[in-house]
């Protein structure tokens, strides 16, 4: 990888999927794929994969291809995925809950620590070994834990003030199921949930169909 | 809009995301804007934005700009949101109770009429007013309430053989949330949500911060 060359998001974005698909090859057993096959796979052209994967010096080689469990594990480093972090999540309503629950992610290093809550039914209970906690206390919680990314899985009444009480705390990411554009200094990366995209786009193409 | 004109899956991707920046200035009382501030909000460049909603024969005016509340119309036309869709939630876990609450599909136009489970504890539950009914009569209420899309919250092992239940009977998209990639007739459109890529941008971002 080149360091320090600024790759833009929109490439970022894409890394994720790649790696998705690199690890289904791996579970094929395949071990090197051109990028007009992986193209076939992803969707994406062979010349946007050709030009999003030189961004990090490129894997490639001519008339060969991409090794994919070298570029499997290069996109895993890059996505810095070669560590852990620590979370937590504010908001133990149904989304929440389906984050505790979710075990994909503890496999993959990201370990929910604890939720947090305001509702005094939900204090004190646990979800899938995981306590819930009083809201109050989450400055302290982060601090000590270092905890390194807080979810926020409530309104977007209360989403801004839990973003600057996690910023404050120390935390280095974001993700946010609100639906509300957070702002936060720009040391703390955000990533926003739209699942309402995904329905638009499935709208579009339903009617697409039914006006063949 | 020109009709029957095939537009890349990229463009009808990002329509949404123009649309909730669009109802953001509505809300603000910003009744014009051009392609440029336009960038400056949504982040990807001018010229893409320009070339993106040229697609439908152009909204903008040189000099002008692009008019918000026509640009909104017009995109929530083209994505289908002037009508209404009825679905179906199969699996009434924590993701699958998360879209039966979440309020803001019905005012969208998307209807959840009912939660399919297995699981005879939640059968002839109600959530948010929603029957949990038998996942054994999935097909006849598909085929007897014109059900449009179905939705996927299971875990990856069931997903193929609903989504294969889904297709018999008739929904014309589906929207899995099980990390599996589905095989459908191409006549029905899939939406799959992979929430760990967010979790990955995030993950690259606090070590690119980190490393600064």
């Amino acid at each position: 990888m080149k360091s320090n060359t600024k790759i833009s998001n929109a490439v970022i974005k894409r890394l994720p999927r790649y790696r998705r698909y690199l690890k289904e090859l791996q579970r094929k057993g395949v071990d090197k794929i051109s990028s007009r096959e992986l193209s076939d796979l992803i969707g994406y052209t062979a010349s946007q994969i050709r030009q999003d994967l030189n961004n990090f010096g490129g894997f490639g080689q001519q008339g060969y291809g991409y090794n994919v469990d070298a570029l499997y594990n290069e996109i895993s480093i890059i996505l810095g995925l070669d560590r852990e972090y620590k979370m937590i999540v504010v908001g133990a309503g149904n989304m929440g809950q389906a984050i505790a629950n979710h075990t994909y992610y503890y496999k993959a290093g990201f370990i929910v620590c604890a939720l947090f809550e305001v509702n005094p039914k939900l204090i004190g209970l646990k979800i899938n070994d995981i306590s819930v906690l009083d809201y109050e206390n989450i400055v302290e919680y982060i601090e000590e834990n270092a905890i390194d990314i807080g979810i926020i899985c409530t309104t977007k009444d209360s989403a801004q003030e839990i973003a600057d009480k996690m910023a404050f705390a120390g935390v280095k990411g974001i993700w946010n199921f609100a639906p509300v554009d957070l702002e936060v200094p720009d040391h703390i990366a955000v990533e926003n949930v739209h699942l309402s995209d995904g329905l638009h786009s499935l709208a579009y193409h339903i009617n697409r169909n039914q006006n063949k």
